[in-house]
């Protein structure tokens, strides 16, 4: 996995064996390999593709397919025979089949679903009911069960009859006749006990339970704090309707996280990888924020015009608007992303908002402080240099460089901080106030900012 | 878990159950909370803290322990008596252990050494020995192993004789006398298997492995793509050093990507919760950053005074400068997120580059043709408004405006996308070219778009 060396050759034997042209050998082959090894043949060979999932024993070529990317699945499922599409979808874990079908035009999932087995359709109806990114979604209805007055012995029968079908054996539960659970069981704890041991002694009642609606996104967190490779899902009723494996929830974590990341860039979330999307539906996704940033970003021209004649009579002041609005956009990305970053984490909530408002008053009056400082020695140490920009009141300029590039920047950071929490508040997702979002809002009351102080520092003197 | 209720509910027995003094009583009710809730109490109730910890059977105590935050951690191990120190950091899993001591000074880690058990104290230097963020490092010593020559019979003695103190069961290690990784087999085979089946006929050879120094944050690809729930950690001589379990990959995935997003917003790394990192570190943190770029920013005031005689002649050009440098800002914080964020999820290499440049500079010119075009019309639309400020070359002055911005978008995008890859070229951290970073860098080089352009366009005519 880890040597490039073993992927060299892995490709290489392939290509031996495909020119062969012996279908025999060719199964064997990919039969023998890890199934992520095969997940790469087929990237790397997109003209076999179909060819490798159909020569594949099916309950790999499902294996395989549940970890391939979207694109790469859908045009499988497009070249195949429909036979072989048939088998591959019924043999695919339920949880893992909605995954693929939510993806796909409602059309084209009828069609696929009428190709189910009666109870794979049932089940996957069923599935396909709950929300989106809810539990209901990625959790599997294959698990294993049993009840309380069961023996151990009797509980290893059971294993045995339903292993071959459930997503994972690690973790038993015990259900009554209702279909209540009752506590969910180690495989270890089994191994340990003596063979006519009840169900009943060996439980102690403590479970978690993640309810059939509850967000995707709080399933990670609550893994994380339990230390469980399964849990189960129940109805408001406690009825156990099915169970969620950690392994999921990896793919659901680096989702949420990948969605975070391109909203904080101001992009809508892609839910392909960059390259694999299509040309126009990426711009689709990039263009609209970049458009409502530039309209917003017009209102900058609107103040700068507001300020005409301050302009004309101290043109340096001009130069050095776009250093001051910058610095607050700065800050201001800074301090929206450790906030969302933060909240994403649950570290905080929208009940530390003065907490956190404290703190960044602190914050943005000694990073404000530093770079002010910054700013007034650039500008006092520059009117040497170019004397004639700047004149004879260079003491003054310095000062409201200093001075605005001090306010701009605490406007910055509480505004950067506020905005997620408050959006939050509002039930929007806070990853929406992105750096860019803050950078514009902070460019326009920049420049008021700006031109006020230099109002204040040089009335009378040179405006 | 997942009502408020039940929290509430948790808590208020806490407070009567401690406001009646009786130790066996706390005792009983602590040890009967599910571990999250137990960590929950102790964020909610820090004066009892260590009182908790002492209180909880070592065993849960430890479970406990892992999965609070460091903060809380270090104070805990700082009030508690050193006998119970000693027994909770006997108690800890070898890797836990490892990721709490690698957060302290030196001197600190070799007194916690010093009481450990001589196993326990060897496990944990040699752990320690492994470098940062390498597999070693969560690694854990904890497995159940067989030999090929074991029956079935056997690996399940074995098995109840170690899986009190493993990680995990859920897979089974085969050996050689050497301590050669022959094969992984999970339980649920063992379960299925008879008695007296050979473990030599039930391997297949087929296993995916770590090394000993890989990457941890290759690790979550490896697990995500393998469907495994433990893998085995080996040296380059193939010995079986220890194994990694999914939900130690879960808490390194969030941490790097909770990494990459602060490092996208132009901090550095943070390595405690916002709210418990002291002040003066949070700033240490946040300020060279800000430094940095508001530097960078300066040069915008340079090439500002470069094109001083043209702004003096048009005014109005300067009017648009927030706007226009903006637009690249933006777009190149967009580009930039996109491809660190595809690069984290290994979508992309570097060797794509070329693949990716060619479809930035269609995508730069769409976008930038959008924003031009809104660009164009403002232009033209506000001289109708403000003729004072326009003068007659309305139309000559919009499609600077347009052309500018298109220029500065189509170079707003390649910079953000060719620098992150740039930068892992070089190897650096790609997340560094964060949003504030591509921004500044395109503010400066933008001024010196528009202008040039605004030089062709109005040349003999207004300049």
């Amino acid at each position: 996995m880890s040597l490039e060396l073993d992927e060299i050759s892995i490709q290489q034997q392939f290509e031996e064996v495909i020119a062969s042209e012996d279908k025999l050998a060719i199964q064997e082959f990919l039969n023998d390999q890890n199934i992520s090894d095969v997940a790469d043949l087929i990237y790397e060979n997109e003209d076999y593709e179909c060819q490798i999932i159909s020569l594949l024993n099916i309950n790999r070529a499902a294996s395989v397919f549940k970890i391939i990317e979207l694109p790469t699945q859908k045009r499988i499922i497009k070249n195949l025979p429909v036979i072989k599409t048939t088998e591959l979808l019924n043999e695919l874990p339920a949880d893992d089949r909605v995954a693929f079908l939510e993806e796909l035009p409602t059309s084209i999932v009828r069609d696929l679903i009428k190709t189910l087995d009666p109870d794979e359709r049932i089940v996957t109806l069923e599935l396909l009911g709950y929300p989106e990114n809810s539990m209901g979604r990625i959790m599997t209805p294959d698990y294993v069960y049993v009840y309380e007055e069961n023996t151990v012995a009797e509980v290893f029968q059971t294993i045995r009859k339903h292993a071959r079908g459930s997503e994972t054996i690690d973790v038993i539960y015990v259900i009554n006749e209702k279909g209540e659970l009752l506590d969910d069981i180690r495989i270890r704890d089994f191994i340990l006990a003596e063979p006519n041991t009840k169900v009943s002694d060996m439980m102690d009642g403590r479970f978690i339970v993640l309810h059939v609606t509850d967000d995707q996104e709080m399933a990670s967190e609550v893994f994380k704090m339990n230390n469980r490779v399964a849990l189960p899902v129940t109805d408001k009723n406690n009825i156990l309707l099915g169970i969620v494996t950690i392994d999921d929830i990896l793919w659901v974590a680096e989702e949420e996280y990948s969605e975070d990341i391109q909203k904080i860039g101001g992009t809508e979330a892609l839910d392909e990888p960059y390259l694999d999307m299509p040309f126009w539906k990426l711009i689709r996704k990039r263009a609209p924020w970049l458009v409502i940033l530039f309209v917003g970003e017009l209102l900058t021209a609107s103040a700068m015009s507001f300020f005409e004649d301050e302009i004309k009579k101290v043109l340096v002041l001009n130069m050095l608007v776009p250093l001051i609005i910058s610095s607050g956009g700065n800050t201001g990305s800074q301090a929206s992303t450790l906030i969302i970053q933060a909240m994403a984490k649950a570290e905080i909530t929208i009940a530390d908002w003065f907490t956190i408002l404290k703190r960044e008053i602190k914050s943005g009056l000694v990073l404000g402080g530093i770079l002010g400082l910054v700013g007034f020695l650039r500008t006092y140490m520059w009117s040497y240099i170019e004397p004639h920009l700047y004149g004879t009141h260079t003491f003054l300029l310095a000062m409201v460089t200093g001075v605005s590039v001090l306010g701009v920047v605490l406007w910055g950071t509480l505004a950067g901080s506020m905005l997620p929490i408050f959006l939050k508040r509002m039930k929007f997702d806070p990853a929406t106030s992105s750096a860019p979002f803050v950078a514009t809002l902070v460019d326009v009351t920049g420049i008021v900012i700006y031109f006020s102080v230099a109002y204040l520092f040089l009335s009378g003197v040179l405006l």
